[in-house]
């Protein structure tokens, strides 16, 4: 398969509600689609998600585009592509730029697998038909708020709930949260708020069992949360510095987590996701599909991830209505008693709802990717 | 202090011979100078040292320069800066980025040199009046070649030899040039070119009496450094993952090194250089001043650092003349019995060559960093 163009289309996606982390807030998610058109007109689609800021990890959207125009698609327009494994060794050379790379990559995942006329799922050896999913509540104002957004998720079927906390909104909203829902399957995302000597408040969190404490340190900190997990009974799990296998290999052999959030777009795509996981589920290592707040098309390709059967626990994967009053895709994404259908048409197993899409876009950029294939 | 304009001289200065390391090889320095002007009319200077490629760290000269524009200025422009050590505060919250924050940090830091009427190095209190340096070699066609030119370097007085080395590039060169040099200071860089099954061709180099080996695996990694590091009496040091004094503690705690390569780009400027500097002096890490082929702006900052009494091993600092047949700076530095003179005027103590630089220049950009200070 040869791509003969791309086409990098800007869209900004309104929240239904601002989203808080410790990081910052987030009142829309601003995005590319990243369209790749091989020889046989077979069109595939990825989904960049690195945020405005470079507040959670160092790339930005407009950095991130711009190492895909400048290194990525140039690459890309070199040769022709056999299989979509191809692509993760063909970048290999660069450093970093996981988010960049996972937009393309996952665009020529999407167009092989319509290729061979099969669902991404399929063709990535995933079988489940449908997914369990947890919902991830961002920073709020009180105990009263959060209690009421738990209980509304709940009631929506949701089974495992994410909280994310900071500094002073912790412990007292753990607690609260734990009270009400003594059964609830519960966590806790800190996304690098602490450190060592914030041992005893971390070590506090150990009595509301809860499924794990997702980046209490800093984001490229090994060594302290080993130090941690060797003293807490809940799980560490880690995020931000897992980029890719080797990254876990480094995490295990010094004991620093006993799970990992896998995100697509951090890790550089679904080669590198697929090797990580192959990783956790060999070294009992707990793995679950994170979230960047994705559009339809990033949520495809992570539902199709989780389908896998390396994936237990339910990830950060909601319905479309979660943080959009409209998707770019159809059909969009529903909650069915707290699980997601995994598309089984051709690729991705959505389409883009062109009209939705148009009425959110920013920008269009066409770029032709090779004047000369024979 | 308030900056009031920046200005963004993109130059390229051809490289009197090709500069090859595992990575690939550079023909010329394609480099920014970041001027920033204050309210009283001094003109501070930092230089952006980011490759064009992706290839050593993730950022690119232009995602730099573009991560400059969009996130680092408009903070810069957001108040009054009453030392040079705010900066890293102010860009704390940004992750990675180091390339993009160093040059517009060491501007800052010669602003206030100038400002207060004294040398760059004696405002970071360093008080030797010349330095000891080092020549790094790139990769070589052959024997001979290299050691005409080790023969060449020697005799211009460099005390310390550095060879880059790659799979099949690396016993017989380190080989031939300790048989011919006996008593020299010679060192072998990787760049991450080798892996643990290599464990044994780096065992052999232990014969060679190398000051060190930097950087033999992977540029994120710390666990098989340090399994290595058990195993050698040479000292292994280690580069592309030091971006902090936080990797420096990580690294120290397990094991991996027992030398750090600090490069003022790659940690994010003077302030972050500084700590990692007082770290390593404290825990008996031998800590040197790296090079990146810097124009002269970047030359003199890193002779002001290595001009610190933390420094007793020759860095990667050469004459101008090692790299470019013309510096964009009067004085250009020369060497002296092996020696650079640590500038005395004020700030970095050299001034722009404006003809010479106008020569290499490519494009300059205003940018008015704030209307309305008071």
């Amino acid at each position: 398969m040869y791509f003969q163009k791309a086409r990098l289309i800007h869209a900004e996606l309104p929240l239904l509600a601002p989203f808080k982390t410790s990081y910052g807030e987030l009142k829309s998610k601003d995005f590319y689609i990243i369209e790749l058109i091989n020889e046989e007109g077979i069109h595939g689609y990825g989904e960049l998600e690195a945020f405005p800021l470079p507040d959670y990890t160092e790339e930005t959207l407009s950095s991130a585009i711009l190492i895909i125009k400048e290194q990525l698609l140039p690459l890309l327009a070199q040769r022709k592509i056999r299989k979509p494994e191809e692509i993760q060794e063909l970048f290999s050379w660069i450093q970093g730029n996981e988010m960049a790379k996972a937009a393309v990559e996952l665009a020529v995942w999407d167009a092989f697998a319509k290729m061979e006329k099969r669902s991404l799922a399929k063709m990535i050896g995933a079988t489940k038909e449908s997914i369990k999913v947890g919902v991830s509540i961002g920073l709020q104002q009180n105990v009263e708020t959060l209690l009421q957004l738990v209980n509304q998720y709940v009631d929506q079927g949701y089974e495992r709930v994410k909280l994310k906390i900071a500094p002073n909104k912790d412990i007292q909203f753990v607690e609260a949260v734990r009270k009400s829902f003594p059964k609830l399957s519960l966590m806790a995302d800190a996304n690098s708020a602490y450190n060592r000597e914030d041992f005893l408040l971390l070590k506090e969190l150990d009595q509301y069992d809860l499924e794990m404490i997702e980046q209490p340190f800093g984001t490229k900190d090994f060594v302290d949360h080993a130090w941690l997990q060797k003293q807490l009974k809940t799980r560490i799990c880690l995020d931000e510095n897992i980029r890719s296998v080797k990254d876990v290999e480094q995490a295990h052999s010094i004991g620093s987590c006993r799970a990992i959030n896998l995100k697509l777009a951090r890790v550089g795509g679904m080669s590198s996701a697929l090797k990580i996981a192959e990783y956790c589920a060999l070294n009992e290592i707990l793995v679950w599909c994170g979230g960047m707040l994705e559009a339809g098309v990033g949520r495809a390709h992570n539902i199709a991830l989780a389908a896998r059967n390396e994936f237990v626990f339910p990830g950060d994967i909601s319905a479309s209505n979660r943080f959009f009053a409209e998707d770019i895709v159809t059909p969009a994404f529903e909650l069915n008693q707290g699980r997601l259908k995994v598309p089984t048409n051709e690729g991705i197993g959505v389409t883009l709802d062109l009209k939705v899409l148009k009425k959110y876009t920013k920008s269009t950029e066409e770029i032709l990717l090779n004047k000369g294939w024979s």
